[in-house]
């Protein structure tokens, strides 16, 4: 008997095909995608299965995949505003130093956690302060992390030093290094805030492990200037240089990059994760998203965390990685809505190696789903399913998500977590959060 | 006895001195605002209203004001994509062509104004054929709308010749210049469709009836050249030279501007409407939004009209507003949050010629009015009201709604009007539109 039979639906899968069905919809058996196919030949599974969604007036598509964030940053949406990046990190600095601790970094990860998830995003890559305290989090609303030890030469929240950094980044491997709903990584802060030497061990230890190395590259100018002046190399070739770029690198913003430095990423393999929202909010400038697709460096789409952002809006996201880059190069077609689209998907699940399970609607693959309501007034008539997620869906479209299977929103509700419950929480820290910086 | 009373809200009232109330609300009598003032002085007027809503976990906010839309191009919505603006118009012109007429203008309307008012704009400036089934589409919503004739030299949709125009535009005073539900006005298309000498015509019927008028102005970098060498004078020039331009002159767009254009908006009191997310997608570029501020210019937001943008997100155009300067500048504060605020709010309704009457919460406005959900997961903590309106709040946090007092959405339905009949009509009409271009 079949866990759950899905009929009726758009459904567009984000496979390498762009395939699209008007009318159909899947099966899922222990958690993953059995059958794709027409509604009509999905009538005898539903007949027996165990429960059947009718998908009329929804696109069905995979789970949503955020390749930067700062979950816990939600703690201090709008703490701080208006800055450029450097005195604007300073401040959010002292703010995460008087405030964080594991519990806190908790309580602010399922914050952020449940609105990505509410979004449809079911994976996310988060770099943040208590790594094993994140995991919990995202297994609290129920969605999947790809997260680990951060390395940052200060000794910011937690204290360490390179030896704690390396017990605590090795200590995640052996916490979560088996765990279905983890994709293990290594994330030092940035080229500014960690040493050479100190980036090449924490790239040792992802690359022991096989795992994922992200960290935050090319940002603004000013970082470009400040690691030229340092090395005598710009942050790409620097880290190119350190050997600490191939596959499973995922580099946060990417936006400051010459014409070398995005060859650089196209012939290692590494992922630029573009995170309009924030790149705009702290007037760090558009990341060269059209030559950066043109010359084949794989990009991913981010939300940054919401202390930048202010939000965690991946549809957001979406619709700003689809319309700024025409502006940008007066070119109404400089990103097309499939590319825009499999940023969110396809390959952000390339970019955390893991595009065998998730990232697109196939037989096989984990069923990570979403449903979007498409009958709402700002979204009828749709010509394009395609066209209609990438420029007409906003975030309160999404009404189910499934990971792994498992409903986790029903109707735009949570329903592993009472996240009132996680609000009152927040607003009962709020008063000391805006102490914090006064 | 009091109709309405509102107590326990965060009010931002939008008022000259940009009044923010933490724990507050306000009187309604008659359709207009009797008096804001703390919840604690609300008590007695509460006590014996005809009805008191708790205004806990809510910002109290004027309506907003929608300064450029074509509501009924909501019909096209995501029909012709990824075209810069000429050849993008041809392809829009052919299928408006082939399924407008007064009964499908409504229909789109009703559509377009639907999605407005659920997002909180309680007046639209709209630019359409047959403008009285504009007005009776607001009408059946429930919302305000300034609008009347267009001029628009080739026969367009409804085949007037000039003497048609005039006589549509003359007939649109006699029929509502007396309503207040509707702020008149004269809307030729653009310099580059109309005729200088039909452009004065136009602007004389509006001068005669004290009218506004609206028109297209500096889109794109093509319109300047066209009218440049056509006229030799660039857009803002030309119609300033035909004496356009003043204080109840609405320029929508006004994207490629050079200095002094900028100064001829100023001194004149012209209107900049800016339409960030079609500009975007459209490939027009950045309206230079920062340097109109600085100038003087009475700058307002608009959301165009869902075929180009493609949704009518007045939330979405206010974030843009606030960010997308600081990157094309490279600087943080280029726009203030109080200031993307006020275009949407207090400018919107100076630029409408009625801010004695919406565009503020103030003792005597009209009780046009939006409460705003604050108690979301991507929309806590809440340090300051302002900042949370700009970079935090979406269309889908606005819950309840009123015009001249008069509850319009009621937790995020519309009262007057059942929608999903006309999203069965739109979709009844959707294989027609689909074709009209194929």
């Amino acid at each position: 008997m079949t866990d759950l039979v899905i009929t009726n639906a758009t459904v567009v899968t984000c496979d390498a095909m762009g395939t699209v069905i008007a009318d159909g919809g899947l099966m899922v058996d222990n958690g993953r995608i059995e059958r794709i196919a027409l509604s009509a030949d999905l009538e005898a599974a539903a007949a027996s299965a165990r429960r059947v969604i009718d998908g009329t007036g929804y696109i069905l598509m995979p789970g949503l995949i955020n390749t930067h964030c700062h979950a816990a940053d939600s703690l201090f949406r709008g703490l701080v505003e208006d800055l450029p990046l450097e005195p604007w990190l300073q401040t959010v600095w002292k703010a995460e130093g008087a405030i964080l601790n594991p519990e806190t970094c908790r309580l602010g990860s399922v914050l952020g956690f449940a609105e990505l998830l509410l979004s449809g995003v079911t994976t996310v890559m988060d770099m943040f302060w208590y790594p094993s305290e994140t995991v919990k989090a995202a297994r609290q609303v129920g969605m999947r992390v790809s997260t680990g030890g951060i390395f940052f030469d200060p000794p910011g929240v937690t204290g360490h030093d390179l030896e704690g950094r390396i017990a605590e980044a090795e200590q995640f491997f052996e916490e979560f290094g088996a765990a279905e709903d983890v994709f293990p990584a290594v994330l030092p802060h940035g080229a500014y805030t960690v040493a050479p030497e100190n980036l090449k061990a924490a790239k040792e230890i992802a690359d022991r492990h096989g795992a994922l190395f992200s960290t935050h590259a090319a940002e603004t100018r000013a970082e470009q200037a400040d690691i030229t002046g340092r090395y005598g190399r710009s942050v790409i070739r620097h880290l190119d240089h350190l050997g600490l770029l191939d596959e499973r690198t995922v580099l946060a913003h990417c936006v400051h990059l010459d014409d070398e430095e995005i060859d650089i990423l196209a012939r290692t393999g590494a992922t630029a994760v573009h995170n309009p929202m924030s790149n705009l909010k702290l007037a760090s400038g558009f990341a060269r998203v059209p030559e950066m697709l043109a010359a084949g460096v794989r990009v991913t789409l981010g939300t940054d965390g919401a202390i930048s952002g202010n939000d965690l809006d991946m549809w957001m996201a979406l619709r700003l990685a689809a319309t700024l880059h025409k502006a940008v190069s007066a070119k109404a077609d400089a990103v097309s809505t499939a590319q825009a689209l499999a940023m969110m998907t396809s390959a952000g699940a390339a970019a955390l190696n893991a595009g065998d399970r998730i990232g697109s609607l196939e037989p096989g693959k984990l069923a990570d789903m979403v449903l979007v309501d498409v009958k709402r007034p700002h979204a009828v008539p749709m010509f394009d399913p395609i066209t209609h997620l990438v420029y007409s869906t906003a975030k309160s479209d999404v009404r189910h998500v499934f990971v792994g299977g498992e409903q986790v929103v029903r109707d735009g509700v949570l329903t592993r977590h009472a996240i009132e419950e996680t609000i009152e929480d927040v607003e009962l820290l709020t008063p000391k959060i805006a102490a914090s910086i006064a």
